[in-house]
């Protein structure tokens, strides 16, 4: 019976599975906090998580207001696990290698440009607090968060970051965040490593109504009419890298807890 | 000791493992040969297949030519167990629900554009018997495997192909394909179920060079010039889905076997 169970445990335990229980191994981990139960969410019919978050970092299932609510745990999980610091190194690491692929003629204007939330920075430890997505969004209770000005890097989009800018690359922020988080954005991002940067675009008052990939491009428009090349556009949403002058080549990091259209 | 391993085999094999062994409760499997076991593909360092395969679906890695070598007996079980299928029946319903939700106005012209390959026929009979994908593409091979006709349904794109056929939607078949494989395409088509449709693109011979992204969008836009609306869009590709005259809407069904840009 032992030796029976010991074949089953190591025969059906793929070193593929999603769940991750334990933070001891993770290098440079983000936020130490287990997955919080709460409310929050909503219900979905025979659902896969799995299949969810794939059919969502695909742009398949779109509009989305929050997690479906029984894959509040499974997100948390894999957000707080391997997996997702795996998922974003193996984008990182393709994108490292595009951007080193190229010959820079140095001629100043070649850029890649970086959003901000769950691509330079992460929100984890305020996520882990708020149902990892599961629960609304909450604007007045994420820009109290974001006026802290204490969240983490992502360390893979750091190391990008740092190999762009040794390369020659001009670095663009860009980000949904109001005008208004300027101060507290720039704080935070050089207390986290980004201490250098061409152009850090954030939303105007003006442009509070548009959708995320109305701004942006306007904002990518804006910056090619200037002059200057994108060559490289990395993001978690897919409104980082959809519509027009979105760059040479994009890049999506995973992120399974928002949607911004 | 027995009450330890029982608990660990309960404790660490989440629902969300990747690897399925058996086919036995596979809803209408595709095929049913195991992996096999063979030569070919590349050698990617320190790759973790899970993350490679997201990283492949959201087309942030891309050009790739054969899946890497040491991926192939994962993509091989993920091809042939349940996820597969439960990701392209996550993506399958969302499609359902969006032609659900539209009001169509019954004009003869509301069309939905489906891939072929992968999407509408699955040719996993032939890639279980030529490593997944891990062996480079073989034309020849490939193309007498496509005039046998004997390509099954996927049967969530199936089901789909009903529902919008039941909603009024027209159907275009628009395929990589060449034009020389009408005659076998048509004939699988309606031996499988596609009964039906108001147009089968194949790409013509002065077509043969363009990436499958420019045809498609040719040929999308000479559907648009003809008066047909494009209101939804599938595939496996995300040439299917790129470039301009897309789709009001579009679904993106996993496929980690090949790459066509």
């Amino acid at each position: 019976m032992e030796k029976l169970l010991v074949l089953l445990l190591f025969t059906t335990i793929p070193a593929t599975c999603h769940v991750s229980s334990f933070h001891g191994g993770i290098p440079l981990p983000i936020h130490l906090l287990r997955p919080q139960s709460g409310s929050g969410g909503h219900l979905l019919e025979g659902i896969s998580c799995d299949s969810w978050r794939l059919a969502v970092e695909t742009n398949s299932v779109r509009n989305w207001k929050t997690v479906p609510v029984q894959c509040k745990d499974y997100v948390g999980h894999y957000m707080l696990g391997h997996l997702y610091r795996k998922d974003s190194k193996t984008v990182t690491d393709e994108a490292a290698k595009y951007a080193q692929s190229l010959n820079l003629t140095g001629d100043g204007k070649e850029t890649w440009v970086f959003d901000i939330d769950e691509t330079t920075l992460s929100n984890l430890p305020y996520y882990a607090r708020h149902g990892f997505g599961a629960q609304p969004y909450d604007p007045k209770l994420f820009g109290e968060w974001v006026d802290t000005g204490k969240a983490p890097a992502l360390p893979e989009t750091l190391k990008l970051y740092k190999k762009v800018i040794s390369l020659g690359f001009k670095v663009v922020f860009l980000t949904g965040r109001s005008e208004a988080r300027r101060k507290s954005t720039k704080t935070n991002l050089k207390r986290v490593g980004y201490h250098t940067w061409e152009k850090l675009i954030l939303r105007g008052a003006s442009e509070s109504n548009t959708t995320a990939v109305v701004f942006k491009t306007n904002r990518r428009k804006k910056l090619e009419q200037q002059g200057y090349k994108i060559l490289g556009n990395i993001g978690d949403e897919w409104s980082d890298i959809l519509g027009t002058n979105t760059g040479s080549r994009t890049f999506k990091l995973p992120d399974p807890m928002y949607y911004i259209s």
